[in-house]
C-alpha cells in the first residue's frame, strides 16, 4: 500500500487528460492553462495549513493572509502570467477569532491588490485546523513555458537568493529565535511576477519553475518533466547572506529547505548573451548555477568536485513539522 | 467579539470590490463572474470537510469525490453556466489510504466528465481532517442572473423535491438507518445544469440561487440580495416522498435541512405562461411555492394561514454535527 505522504503524489493521482483542445497544459506544472475561444488562463491552487506549513505565532493573521496569496502568485510568475482573480477557501476552528479572520482576509486583499488581482469569491467551513486555500487565475502570456522543455547543454539560472525562509523555520522548530532577515523572508515571499513575464516573453528560456519545495526538489521536477538531468555547482548557488554565516548544515538547508519562491529557469547556450541584456528588466538578480545534462536526476557538486547527498530532496508535507 | 461561526460570515469578510471592469459579479452570489476581453467566466469554490459535512462511513471515497464536484456544479447551474475546468485541493490525514484517495479523485473525474468538465490541477496538503475543496470554472451564459433581481409580485419556483438528503443526515446522526432514497439523495446531488441554462437563457427569471443550505435560508439570501421579502405556502413545497411519510418534524427538516441542490428562482408574473412552455426543456419538475413581497425576510405559512417559526434557517457549518 502506497502511503498518502509519498512525495509528488498529487501528480500521480491527477488524471491524464485526454484530447481536450481547451486544456493547453494539464496537471504537473506550476499552473494549468485553460482557454475558452481566444484567451488562455493560468489557474493554480495552493494551501497553507496550520501545523503543517506554519505555526500560529510565526505570522500575524495579516501576514498569513498575504503569504497565502503570494505563494500562489509565485506559481503564476513561474509561467510568465499576470495574477488577476482569486477565490479563497477558509477552514476555521470555531475558537478562531473573527477579528483575526478579518485580518487574514485583509492581508489577502492587500497582497492581491499590490499585484493587480481581485478577490472575487470564497467559502468558509468549520475545521479543526486553520487553513487558507487560494485558487488564483492569471492571464497567460502570449507563449507558454512549463517545466518541460529543458535540453542537455541548457544553462540553469536562479533569481534572488535561497535558504533564508527555511532557516527561520529550522530555528523556530528548534526553539531558537531566527534573525529578522530570515523571518521576513519566511513571512513575505516576493513572487517574481515581473521577472517571470520578462523571461517568458523574451523567448530566451526553455523551461521554468518556482522554487517552493527546495532547489534540489524543484529542479528535480524540471528534470523529470523534461527527461533530462542537472549538474549544479554548489559554489555558484546564491545562498542568502543570513545563511552564509552558519555552518555547513545551513547550506544543505538552503538546497532542500523550500519556501524561497524564486524562479529557476533553463536557458539554451546560444541565448546567454541576450539574457544578460534582459537583466535590468527582471527587477531582481539572476545567477547561473549549473547545466542541464543527459541522464536523470539532480547532482550537486562542491568546489572539489565531490557530490553532495540528499536523503530528502525538499519540503515534504508529511514530514513532521509540528 | 463576533463569532467566526456567525452565519453568512464569509460574505461579510470578503471585500467590497471597487470598480473593476473585469469583475462583473463579485462575492455574495453562487459564483463570481470574471472576464478578460470578450469572454465571461463563472468561478466558484466549495469544500467538504470530514466531521463537518460528512462522516466517513456515510459515503464511499468515490461517492465523496463525486459529491465534491457536484455541489460545485450546482453553483454553476444556479447562474446558468456550463462547468468547464476544476482544481482540487485535498487536505489528507497521514493515515488515509492512498488507494482511497485515488478513488476520491476518480469520483471527481467521473462526475466532472459527465458534466463536460476537466480536472486541470490540484494540490495536496497534510491535515488532521480529510477535506476536499474544489474550485470550478464555468462558461457564463450570454446574460447574467444572480440572487439580486427579485421584485415584489414575482412568483417563486423550485425545481425537484427537497428534504431527502437532510433526512439521511438527521437519521444517521441519531444512530438510525436512513432509507435508500434518502441516502442516495445525500450521496449524489443532481446539479440542475440543464435547467439552470434554460432558465437563464430564457430571460424569464429575475433571480436564481441553488438550495444548498436549506430552502428558508437560501430564499433568505435572495430576499436580502434583492431587498425584498418572500411569502411561501407550506402546502406547495415539493417535499420528497421519503419525508412525507414522517411526522411534522420532517417537513421542518425539509425547509431548513440543506443539501438539496435544487434551483430556486423568481419569475415575474407576466412570464408565467412562457415558463410553462419551457418546462420540457428543464429536464426536471418545477413547482411554484410562493411569491416575493415588499418588506423583508421569509415567511412560511401553512394551510390555515399560520406562520411557521424557524429558530435556525438552515445548515450552519458551526452547528454541532459530529
Amino acid at each position: 500500500m502506497q502511503e498518502v505522504g509519498e512525495f509528488g503524489f498529487i501528480d500521480s493521482i491527477l488524471p491524464k487528460l485526454g484530447k481536450r483542445r481547451d486544456v493547453l497544459v494539464g496537471p504537473g506544472h506550476d499552473c494549468a492553462v485553460v482557454r475558452s475561444p481566444g484567451r488562455a488562463w493560468l489557474v493554480t491552487v495552493d494551501s497553507l495549513v496550520e501545523g503543517v506549513h506554519f505555526k500560529r505565532h510565526w505570522l500575524s493573521p495579516r501576514q498569513l493572509g498575504r503569504k497565502s496569496f503570494l505563494i500562489n502568485a509565485s506559481d503564476i510568475a513561474a509561467m510568465g502570467g499576470q495574477p488577476r482573480f482569486c477565490l479563497v477557501n477558509f477552514g476555521v476552528p470555531p475558537t478562531y477569532r473573527s477579528a483575526d479572520l478579518v485580518r487574514v482576509q485583509a492581508g489577502i486583499v492587500s497582497a492581491a491588490d499590490e499585484l493587480g488581482a481581485a478577490v472575487v469569491g470564497g467559502n468558509l467551513s468549520q475545521a479543526t485546523q486553520l487553513s487558507i486555500t487560494i485558487t488564483l487565475l492569471g492571464e497567460a502570456p502570449s507563449r507558454l513555458c512549463t517545466r518541460a522543455g529543458a535540453q542537455p547543454g541548457d544553462q540553469i539560472f536562479l533569481t534572488g537568493t535561497i535558504g533564508a525562509a527555511a532557516l527561520a523555520v529550522h530555528q523556530w522548530l528548534r526553539g531558537g529565535t531566527p534573525s529578522g532577515a530570515a523571518v521576513r523572508r519566511f513571512r513575505e515571499p516576493e513572487p517574481r511576477v515581473r521577472a517571470g513575464k520578462a523571461l517568458v516573453e523574451s523567448r530566451l528560456i526553455s523551461s521554468m519553475i518556482d522554487v517552493s519545495d527546495g532547489l534540489v526538489q524543484d529542479l528535480g521536477h524540471v528534470c523529470k518533466a523534461s527527461g533530462v538531468g542537472a549538474h549544479v555547482e554548489l559554489e555558484r548557488i546564491p545562498i542568502a547572506p543570513v545563511c552564509r554565516k552558519l555552518p555547513n548544515s545551513a547550506t544543505r538547508l538552503a538546497l532542500s529547505g523550500g519556501e524561497d519562491y524564486e524562479l529557476l529557469c533553463t536557458v539554451p547556450a546560444h541565448n546567454l548573451t541576450r539574457l544578460k541584456h534582459l537583466q535590468a528588466a527582471l527587477g531582481c538578480p539572476i545567477h547561473r548555477i549549473g547545466e542541464i545534462t543527459h541522464g536523470r536526476g539532480v547532482k550537486v557538486v562542491d568546489a572539489t568536485g565531490k557530490r553532495l547527498r540528499f536523503d530528502h530532496g525538499g519540503f515534504d508535507h508529511f514530514a513532521s513539522r509540528r
